[in-house]
């Protein structure tokens, strides 16, 4: 099985925590949105699916992943259906459905980290709500950040088997989004995220053992990674990095 | 099967997806934290759950459902797992994925329609955020909510089944959720959604024929059914209902 998947090509985004488990299963897949127009690619490729009128499966946005006939949408929906398939869910009911709810935790952390640069909308600079951006940003640092990482940590130590993955004793799509989510905070706040590490240890631990996979670290170091940058979901604007 | 609920009790908030669910299926279910504390119920027992350092599946935030030995977390989560055992799903794996990304899409709406009070901060009060709530509630009514109504009527447009349902011939958890948002709105931007519903005319009649269903009409005329206030997700503030 070939998956093609659809994302913005310019940022990690969204569409970075699909990349990772098909990259971590040595799955084949293309990345349609990067491949060059005249190859059927681009954003051009990615439009024609949103605004197809005939489509009775519509994506909302971006990412999507097409597999054979199927077309489904929503990050953490992605990676529920690819778990099974790739090996990164463990087959009953009850651990997927937890996995599952791990990533829609994600799903919302990774909002609220979207929203600290972006607390008015999405559809003005920056620039336009900077104001508003360095408030909600102190309140994330200040109470969210350590709320979430603190659960996350959590979930980690209660897990029965001691390996250092999130669930059960060997790693999942969650592992993988973990990893993720610990690399962006640490481009986009690097001060408030050095002090945050200091009570996260099983989750950098849980980072570094990510990173240090074989297939990850050599996507890793591929031009496939495409950078952090000021247009994805983690951004660095000093500002917001607390004192 | 006794199915236990467990969401704040003085608001409809997140929990009133799952609610909807279980009334229209009939399901024998406690609604936790509503009952007195001297009948275990009140929020004591929401928070010993939360808050218990044993658990290994402990959940990042209400509403959770208890179903015998099984806790599951996140609205959406919830109503997949439900879904099926309720009968407001197809048993096909694409129609689940798809009810789910339509419910998850629900979800990042509503979070959308929650932030229009609080854009910087969930710990401060709306009196603290009102010239940001006014900013970004603006960009609320004239891009989101015309793109997401949009979308959803789009949706039900392109069902094959022509019985004005989201998904196929029959009523699912989807549809519900969709009653909910439609009331909500009316509720939050009286002004607002009256325009935006002439652009709407499925999504409108979606929400009558929902409550025109025996249960569901029965449950709304009930006091299980606490009506919309200024703590919940859909708060009414005339100066963010536009012009």
């Amino acid at each position: 099985m070939r998956y093609e998947l659809y994302y913005w090509p310019g940022i990690q985004g969204r569409g970075e925590f699909v990349r990772l488990a098909l990259e971590e299963a040595g799955a084949d897949y293309v990345d349609v949105a990067r491949l060059p127009a005249n190859r059927g690619g681009g954003v051009p490729a990615l439009m024609r699916f949103m605004d197809d009128a005939k489509a009775t499966h519509p994506p909302f946005a971006p990412p999507f992943l097409k597999a054979g006939k199927l077309v489904v949408a929503q990050t953490a929906n992605i990676l529920q259906f690819l778990g099974p398939r790739l090996d990164l869910v463990a087959r009953a009911e009850s651990e997927r459905l937890w996995a599952h709810q791990l990533q829609l935790t994600v799903t919302d952390f990774v909002a609220e980290i979207h929203d600290t640069h972006h607390p008015i909308a999405g559809s003005l600079y920056y620039e336009d709500q900077r104001r508003e951006a360095k408030r909600r940003a102190d309140d994330f640092l200040r109470n969210r950040l350590p709320k979430f990482l603190g659960y996350f940590e959590r979930v980690l130590g209660a897990n029965p088997k001691r390996g250092g993955y999130m669930i059960g004793g060997k790693l999942g799509y969650i592992d993988l989004s973990m990893f993720q989510v610990v690399s962006g905070l640490r481009y986009a706040f690097p001060k408030a995220m050095a002090r945050a590490e200091r009570k996260a240890s099983g989750l950098v631990a849980l980072h570094d053992r990510v990173a240090a996979r074989p297939r990850i670290a050599e996507y890793l170091a591929s031009p496939r990674r495409l950078p952090f940058n000021q247009w994805g979901i983690f951004r660095h604007y000093p500002e917001l990095d607390g004192k």
